[in-house]
C-alpha cells in the first residue's frame, strides 16, 4: 500500500465524541458568550463537562491527564473541537495553553512539569507566552528581541516590554522570552517561567482588536527587574530560540486544525441557510453565483485538510517539517479566511451578524494570517529554501557534467 | 480635447478644506468613539464644526443648505470625508441620510421637503430607510417584499417586519417600502414617510454585526397597523420600485466614494508605519513582499477612483448609468476591502488593533460588499445585460447577412 | 498510526528510475520535438527505451505487460513522468491511451483485451476516445450526445460527428460513444470499439489549438453508417454513461498527476534561472517579488500533491470518489496553470520562449482546465452535492428536535 | 463641470470608421494569417486599405501623414484597432513602429525625420527597437546594459548582443541602445539609428515564443563593430535613458489600448457563443457560473478603460505620468489577460482553438505582462514612490508638531 488516509476506528470514535460534545454542550453557549464575553468560571464549567464526556485535552500526554493522541490523530480531533469558537477552550486544546503544554512536556524539568504542566493540562490554571514586543522589538522578526535577562544572585533579572500577549490577563504564569545580557552568560535568548504574582511582571491594558472571543485578552505586559530563580529557566540558558522551534511548527499546525473546524462551521451554516432560502424565483443554493462560493469552499477545505494531515503526519513521525508546516500554515490560514469570507457573502446581510455566528468567526479568524508567522514571512522563508535547492541542483548538474 | 480629468480650482479648494477639517477635527475623536461609541450629541457637535468650516453637506442641494456640488465633484469631496470613519457623519453625507436627502429632493412634495428634507439636510434629525426584510422577505431580491400597505380612510395601514435597518434607533423618521394590498389600489410597491413616534412603528433590537461605528445600529423594525396619511406617500402610489431606482445608483456610488476614502486611509496608515519599521535588517517598506501589498493597494485605489469618477460623471450628466454603477460598485467594494485587508496584513499584529484604526476599518467595511446589491447580485445583472447585447449583435449581423 | 504518507521503498526506487530515465532520455529530445513535431517513429523509439529502463506503463496491469502499480503509487510515478511533456508518451501513460487501457481492462471482453488492450499496453498501437461533439452535441454536458447507434443485422450502424478527438490521427482504433436509437434496444448510450480502417470512420482536420505537443492532433471525426459488430460493443449496451464513469474519475486524476509533474518542471526551470540571474543589484531569487512567485508555486504544488495523493488513495481503495476527484481536478488544474504562469513570469522575456521549455508548457497546459470537466462544471456538481448534504443535516436536526 | 468623459463627435465618428474598417477588411483575413503567417505583402495591402478608409496612423503627427489625434483620443481609436490582432498593423499603430514614430518625432533631427520618420509613418518601411539583451544584460533592469558604443572617427562603433527584438527581421532600420565607452565621451547610454543593411548589424534566429502573429519575429541581433555616423545619434549623446523615457510611458499605454481592444474582442466572441449555446437544459449565458465569467470580464474591461483614459489624458496634457502609467500598465495587462483567459474558459473546448480566434489571442497576449516592464518591476517602482510619499507625510507632520 502506498499511502494510508484511513482513520483508525478508535480515532473515528473519538472524533464522533468530540462532534457530539461540541454540538450538545458548546454550541448552545455561543450566543451567551458572544454578548456577555467568556469568563474563567464558564471555562471551568465547560472543561468539567469535557472531562466527563471523555474528550478533554486529546493532544496532551496521557501521563499528565491528556488523551495521548498522536499529532496526526489530533488533527482530526482538533478540527472537530474548532467547529465551535469555544470548543478548543472547552477541550483545553486552545492557544496559547496547548502550545505551552507541548513545550513544557518536551523541555520542562521534573519540578516544572509538576508545578506548571500538571495544573495546566488539568485546566486548573491558564498560561501565556510572552514573546511579541512592540516595535522596534520582536514581531515577525524574532531576532529583534529587546527584552533582556541579566544574571543576578541565584537567578535572573528580566526587563522589557511585551504586547499582544494572548490570555495574559488571568494567566497563572507566563513563559517569557528574553535575550541574555552580560559577558558572563551564554549568548542568545532564554525562556523563563514567570509566575503571574511576580511583582516584576505586570499585565497592562487589553488591546482592542478585531477578534473578540478569547479569554484573557491580547495584553501589554511589562517586566521590570523581574526576578526569576535559576530553576525557572525553561530549557537551556541561551537556547531560547531553539526551544521556540519546539513549540513553533506544532503550534502552527494546531492553529490550522482548529481554524479548519471553524471554517467548516462557517461553510455549513451558510450552505444550510442557502438551501432554505428562496431568491429570484430559485433556491439560493441553486444559483450559479452561490454554487461557485459553495464549491470553492469545499475545495479549499479539502485542500487545507489534505495538507494539514500530511504535515501533521510528518510531525508525528518526528520529522522537522519546518518548511512543510510553513506551506501548510500559509495555505490553511489563507484558505480558512477565504472560506469564512465566502460564507459571510453567501449568507448576505445576515452573514454579517453574530446571531448567525458567521460575523463572529469572521472577526476572530482574521489575525490567523498574521500570528505564528505572517503569510509574507513564511513565503520569504519558503522561497529561500526553494532557491537553495535550485542552486544545489544546478551545482550537482554542473559537477556531473 | 477628448477627455477632461482636471479638477476645477473651486472643487480642489473645497477638497483641501475637507481634508484639513477631517485631519483637525474628526481624526482626533476617533479613539474616543471607538471605545465609547458614537452618540447623537457628538454628531451634533461635529456637524456644527463642519458647518463652521464651510464643508457641511457638500452633495446636498444649495437651496436646502447643502454645498450644491455636482455629483462628480462630490466624488472628490466624499472620498475626502471618508478618510475618517466619522467624516461622512460629520459632513452629513453618510448613509442612510445622504441617500434619503437625494430621494426626498427628487421625489418629495413641497410639504415633505419642508417637514423632512430641510431638517435632515441641516442635521437636526436623522432618518432611516426601511426596505430590507428578514427571510423570506426582501433582501437581495427586492421583489420578495412582504410588508403590506392596505388602503384605509385618508391613508394606509402598513404591516410587516424589517431588519438590518441602519440608523433606525434614534431616527426621527423612516422611509418605508411596502407592497400595495387590495384590488382598489395600483399594483406595486409604495414608499411612505413614517414618523418615529408613530405608534405603529416600533424599533427593536440592534443586530450584533461585524461593523461597529455607525449611529442608531442595524435594527429590527416592526410595523403593526401603522397608519400613514396620504400626503406622506413619497412619490407615486405603486411606483415604489421606480422611486427606489432614483436612490439606488447614486447611493451605491456615494458608498464607493466614502469607502474609497477609508481604504486610502488604511493604506496611508499602513505605509507610514512600514517606512518607519525595521525588519530582517531592512525597512519593512523595502521588502519585496511588502512592496507587493503597497503597489497592489495603489493600483486598486487608482482603478476604483477612475471608475467612480467615470460613473459619477455619467450620473451628473443625467445618464441612467445603472449598469455602469453596478460595475463600479462591484469593483470599488471588492477593491476597497482588498486594500484594507492588505493594509492590516502590512501592519502585522498591530494592524488587527483599533488603536491603529485599521482594525476598525476592517470591521466596518465588510458589509459594503453585501448591501446596496451584493457583488453576486450585481454580477448577475451585469451578465444579463452583456448577454442581451451579444444576442443583439448576433441578430444584427444575421440581419445584415 | 492515524495516517501514512510514507512511500514504500519499491515505489521510491521506481520513482527514481523514472526520474533518471526522463532526465537522461526524454528531456534531451524536447527541443527537437518542439520544432519538428512528435512522430510515431520517435514515440516507438522512446517507448523502447522506457521498456529497456524498466519504467514502461507503470499504471497498466501486470498481466498485460504494465508495471502493475496501485493507483496511489502511480500518482508518484506519473508525476515523475510528467516532468517532461514527452514523458507520459514515452512511458505509455499519456492520455488518451492510459484511460483507454484502464477502461478496456475493467470492461473489455477476453477477445477485446487480446485484440485491443494487449497491443495498446505494449505501445504497438495508439487509440482515441470519441466522445466530444461539436455544438449542440456533447461537450461539457455529456447528456447532449447526438451521435446515434442503430441496430442492424449482427451489429450497429453509427452516425454522427465528433471533434476535439485527441490523438485520432494515426490511432489504430477508437472507443466511440453513441446514443442508442430505436425501440427495440435499451435506452441509453453505448460504447463501441471501432477500428480506424472502418470505412465509416473518417478522421478529418486537426483543430489549430493552443497546445502543440501531442501526437495525432485534436481532430474532427465523422461516423457515416459505420458498422460495428456486436462483439465490439465495449461493456453493456445502454450502459455507456456508466462505463464512462469507470474511465472518468481515474482519468481525471492521472491528468492531475502528469500535469503536476509539468508544473513542477516549470517551477524548477524558473527558480534555477532566478538563482543565477542578477537584477537590480541583487540575485533575482532574493527579490521579494520573485520570492512571492516562488513561494506561491511551492505551496500550490504541495497542496495539489496532497489532494492528488488523498484522492488516488481513495480510488485505489475502491471508493467511488467522484466528488473528491472533482475537487482535486479543479484545484490541481487551476493550481498547475497558476504555477506555470508564475514560472513564465519569473523567467521574464525568456519565459515566453520554448527554448526554455516554459513557453511550451504554458501552451500545452491551458486546456487542462477545460477537458475532463471544465472547472465550472465540476463546481456545479460539487455545490449540488454540498447542498444536498446540508439539506440532509437540516432534516436530521429537525427530525431529532 | 468637474470631469468630462464625453467623446467629441469627431473622435466618435473616427472610432466608428475604425470599427467598420476592422470588421470589413481586417477580421476576414485573420484565419488566413493564423494559418499561413503574416507577410509584408499583406501588411502593405492592409495599410493601403486603411489609408483609403481614412483610418491610417491615427496617433501619428499630421505633418508626417498621420491622423494627428491627441493621445487620449488615440486611446479610443487604438482600442478599436486592437479589436483584431491584425488591426494595429493595418492602421500602422502597432508596436514597435508606433513607439519609434513617437520617439523620432520628439527627439529626431530634421534629417532623421525625413529619412526615417516619414517612410515609417507612411508604412513604406518597418523598424525595430534594439534594447533588450540576453542575460546578464539589460532585461527588466535597463541599467544592466552591456552593448557598448566607442568613439571612432566621425561616428561610433557599436558592439553587443540583443535578443527578443520584435520585428527585427525585415525592418529597414533599428534604434539601438548602447552604453558609451571611453573617457572622452559623456557617461551614459546613447541611442543610434542603424540601417538594417549596415554590415555590423546582423539579425539572427527568431525565438520560438508563445505568441505567433507579429511580423518580423522576436529575433537575436548582433552588433559587431557596427559603425554609425554622428548624425545618426538619436537625441543627445549620453542621454539615451532619458530618451527612452520619452518612448516608455506612451508606449506602455498604447499597448494597453490595443490589448484592451483584443480583450474586448475575446469577450465578445465568448459571450456571443454563450448566448447561442444550450447546456444542462439552459442557455450557457444564463448559468450562474458563466454569468460570473461574463460579469468579471465586463468589470475588468471597464476598469482598465477608465484607467487608460485617465492616464492617456495626463500624457496628452503633458504630465510626466510615469507612476500613473505604471499603475495602468499593471492593471490593464493583468486585467486583459484575465479577460482573455475567462473568455477561453467560457467557450470551452472550442475556446482553445484558433478557429474561434480566442486561442490565438490567448497566445499573443501573454507576454504583455512581461514586456515594457514586467508587472513585478512596475510594482517595485510604484511601491517605492508610495513609500517615499508616506515618509514625506510623516516628516511634514513631525515638522508641524
Amino acid at each position: 500500500m502506498a499511502f494510508d488516509f484511513s482513520m483508525s476506528p478508535a480515532v473515528e470514535q473519538q472524533r464522533r465524541r468530540v462532534e457530539e460534545f461540541v454540538a450538545a454542550e458548546v454550541v448552545p453557549l455561543e450566543q451567551k458568550v458572544f454578548t456577555e464575553g467568556m469568563t474563567d468560571a464558564l471555562r471551568v464549567e465547560l472543561q468539567a463537562k469535557a472531562k466527563a464526556a471523555g474528550v478533554f485535552a486529546p493532544q496532551a500526554p496521557k501521563e499528565f491527564g491528556g488523551g495521548g493522541f498522536r499529532f496526526d490523530e489530533s488533527a482530526v480531533l482538533l478540527e472537530e473541537a474548532g467547529y465551535s469558537l469555544l470548543g478548543p477552550l472547552a477541550l483545553n486544546c486552545a492557544a496559547p495553553d496547548e502550545g505551552n503544554i507541548h513545550l513544557l512536556h518536551v523541555t520542562g524539568s521534573a519540578m516544572q512539569k509538576e508545578k506548571y504542566l500538571e495544573p495546566l493540562v488539568a485546566g486548573e490554571v491558564r498560561s501565556c507566552f510572552s514573546m511579541t514586543e512592540p516595535p522596534p522589538g520582536a514581531g515577525s522578526d524574532p531576532s529583534a528581541l529587546r527584552t533582556r535577562a541579566r544574571r543576578t544572585d541565584g537567578g535572573w533579572l528580566i526587563n522589557g516590554d511585551k504586547w499582544l500577549i494572548t490570555g495574559a490577563d488571568g494567566a497563572a504564569f507566563s513563559i517569557v522570552m528574553a535575550l541574555n545580557e552580560g559577558d558572563d552568560v551564554p549568548q542568545g535568548a532564554t525562556m523563563f517561567l514567570v509566575d503571574a504574582d511576580n511583582p516584576g511582571f505586570v499585565v497592562g491594558e487589553h488591546l482592542n482588536t478585531i477578534d473578540a472571543t478569547g479569554v484573557g485578552g491580547h495584553c501589554r505586559v511589562s517586566l521590570r527587574d523581574c526576578f526569576v530563580p535559576d530553576d525557572h529557566v525553561l530549557g537551556e540558558v541561551g537556547k531560547g530560540f531553539q526551544s521556540a522551534q519546539v513549540r513553533l511548527a506544532p503550534a502552527r499546525l494546531t492553529h490550522c486544525m482548529r481554524w479548519l473546524g471553524a471554517a467548516r462551521r462557517a461553510h455549513d451554516i451558510a450552505v444550510e441557510r442557502a438551501v432554505g432560502r428562496e431568491l429570484f424565483g430559485s433556491t439560493l443554493s441553486d444559483l450559479g453565483m452561490a454554487q461557485a462560493l459553495i464549491a470553492e469552499n469545499e475545495i479549499d477545505l479539502d485542500a487545507a485538510r489534505s495538507m494539514i494531515w500530511h504535515a501533521s503526519w510528518a510531525i508525528a513521525e518526528g520529522q522537522r517539517s519546518s518548511e512543510q508546516s510553513s506551506r501548510t500554515k500559509v495555505f490553511a490560514s489563507e484558505a480558512a479566511c477565504r472560506v469564512v469570507d465566502r460564507s459571510v457573502q453567501l449568507a448576505g446581510g445576515m452573514g454579517t451578524s453574530e446571531e448567525l455566528v458567521l460575523g463572529r468567526i469572521y472577526r476572530d479568524i482574521r489575525s490567523f494570517r498574521i500570528y505564528d508567522g505572517a503569510t509574507e514571512v513564511h513565503k520569504m522563508s519558503i522561497a529561500k529554501r526553494a532557491a537553495r535547492r535550485a542552486a544545489e541542483r544546478t551545482a550537482d548538474r554542473e559537477a556531473r557534467a
